[in-house]
């Protein structure tokens, strides 16, 4: 086992959020799932636009997220997923690079356009995703280097690239990349509903492939089929090595083995949600990586969770390092 | 004279702005012209865009953001600018659109790409301007709908519009339209480094077709070619039916033949600066269709105004309207 050169290595797909305000009627009279994330094509994409007021565009994507507020950490970051050749591509390639994350996924020459997310924030601070895939969907094996996968401490998969077929495939070849390195896996459930829909694949994938567990209350109950928390929480811990369980305001609980660390939430003003469960993967993951205790590596999370949340959009705009040194044990 | 179906036909460029935090020292090092805007060709835009932090994009303009604003305050606004059939023309037109604005302007087919400024914001708050034209210079007399100036009680031109010729035509025949029709015109002078290129074209214009001049101190100041802002006022009051005169912090001064307002500043935390000028005219002019007193014009300039430096971007983020009433006279 060589050195590895990068603590993280995302897998995820390469969105461009499209934020607007909206009220809680825009969302009802849609049918538009409160909360969660839903696929939706190019038509229904551009009606939607039509529909939304005037919106803020910013980089986004689950894992893209992720890398981007852990290489604000200090962590040595790397992601793939695939833009298209298009201005929204440069402004995807241009963020991520620019945050410090090494991004080599060559953009889609010809075909669909860059993924966008056209995200609805309610008056209660609440976001509801509406997803058009676009060039995401063509990302697949081809495009995972095992030689980079290798490199890396940690190789970070996000659920919604359960969704496309193509990049379910490269997903798993990434794992058995990974492992086959002696690295480990990371896994983030993504969504309810996501789970909803592929269910087996992703009790399959967590019990046979995962070692690092992220997902909140909602995520963790649905893959478990149960209402009750601890349940999950407690099937959870038997199918990986470490479990990281996100609760919104009540915290987060992490479970390794015998081991249960509940870690309080940040205070932090609600003003956009987007991207809270990223930032907190990315500071366990950047805290994790330099070896630091679990619960060290929840408050990480709790404070990169906590700036997100405090502000519109998915990336921090405050120093991470400053936030997260403040707080620091002694 | 019909009767106008407009309150305000704004003409600019159409811009989509990319906002990004940065230090002194990234200004200092690349001779940026702290507080002004400068013009850039594609090369030095993707060159300064490859230096930059992650940015957040949205749409911008001066015109544009003040069309945007007025349309929010209850005014009836159309706007005339160019982007290119790309997909940040796509963005530049959603977003003016979905902000209630009219906006007939068909996108240029091929060549330069829409416009983007380039928007470094340092920690006090100011903010700093590259502008890359793009397709905003092949906007021009035919792009000015004579009848469509006809119907605006005042037609309001950005300052911005003299750096492209084309568009300084474009600029001369929209004026001739609007006093054709005897309706008004409105200018602001949008940048001391812009009156400093163009300075007798902009004194022409301001002398023989504003009805009524938007200025800042620096402004002023370099159109008249005075230290004195008292000087430069006095003058400008001869020159023009109605001059707004903005002071930043100091608030702002409106002068119409022997009377003059003091306006008093709104209490702000400035975050951005961005769009503050723009903002301020949308108020003034919105108010100003309503037929209300100057001073309540100066009032809603600087409710508008303090809205917008609250918070990172050009447009605003909370009802105007609702801010407006808030503090109306009883």
């Amino acid at each position: 086992m060589t050195l590895p050169s990068l603590d993280i290595l995302g897998i995820g797909n390469a969105i461009v959020d499209v934020l607007a305000p909206t009220d809680e009627t825009f969302l009802q009279v849609r049918n538009l799932p409160k909360g969660g994330m839903q696929l939706i094509d190019a038509a229904a994409a551009e009606a939607l636009y039509g529909a939304m007021p005037a919106g803020v565009e910013s980089s986004g994507g689950s894992a893209a997220n992720t890398c981007a507020v852990a290489a604000g950490l200090g962590a040595r970051v790397g992601f793939l997923g695939k833009v298209a050749a298009d201005q929204l591509g440069q402004v995807f390639t241009h963020d991520i690079r620019a945050a410090g994350v090494a991004y080599p996924t060559p953009p889609l020459a010809s075909g669909a356009p860059t993924a966008r997310c056209l995200i609805l924030v309610t008056p209660d601070g609440q976001r509801t995703m509406n997803t058009f895939l676009g060039a995401c969907v063509t990302f697949g094996v081809a495009d995972v280097d095992p030689a980079e996968v290798a490199r890396a401490k940690v190789v970070y998969l996000e659920g919604y690239l359960f969704d496309p077929p193509e990049a379910q495939a490269a997903f798993r070849a990434a794992a058995s990349a990974a492992h086959g390195a002696g690295r480990k896996v990371a896994l983030t459930l993504s969504d309810p509903f996501c789970v909803g829909r592929h269910r087996a694949a992703f009790l399959a994938f967590v019990q046979q492939e995962t070692d690092i567990l992220f997902a909140n209350e909602a995520e963790i109950t649905a893959l478990y089929e149960t209402d009750d928390f601890e349940q999950a929480a407690a099937r959870a811990v038997q199918d990986v090595e470490i479990a990281v369980l996100t609760r919104s305001e009540h915290g987060s609980v992490i479970l390794s083995g015998a081991a249960r660390h509940a870690i309080a939430a940040q205070p932090a003003k609600v003003v956009d949600t987007t991207g809270a469960g990223d930032a907190y993967a990315a500071g366990f993951l950047a805290a994790w990586a330099q070896d630091l205790p679990l619960a060290e590596a929840g408050r990480w999370g709790s404070v990169a969770a906590a700036e997100v949340i405090s502000h519109y959009g998915a990336r921090p705009q405050a120093s991470l390092k400053a936030l997260v040194a403040a707080g620091a044990p002694a």
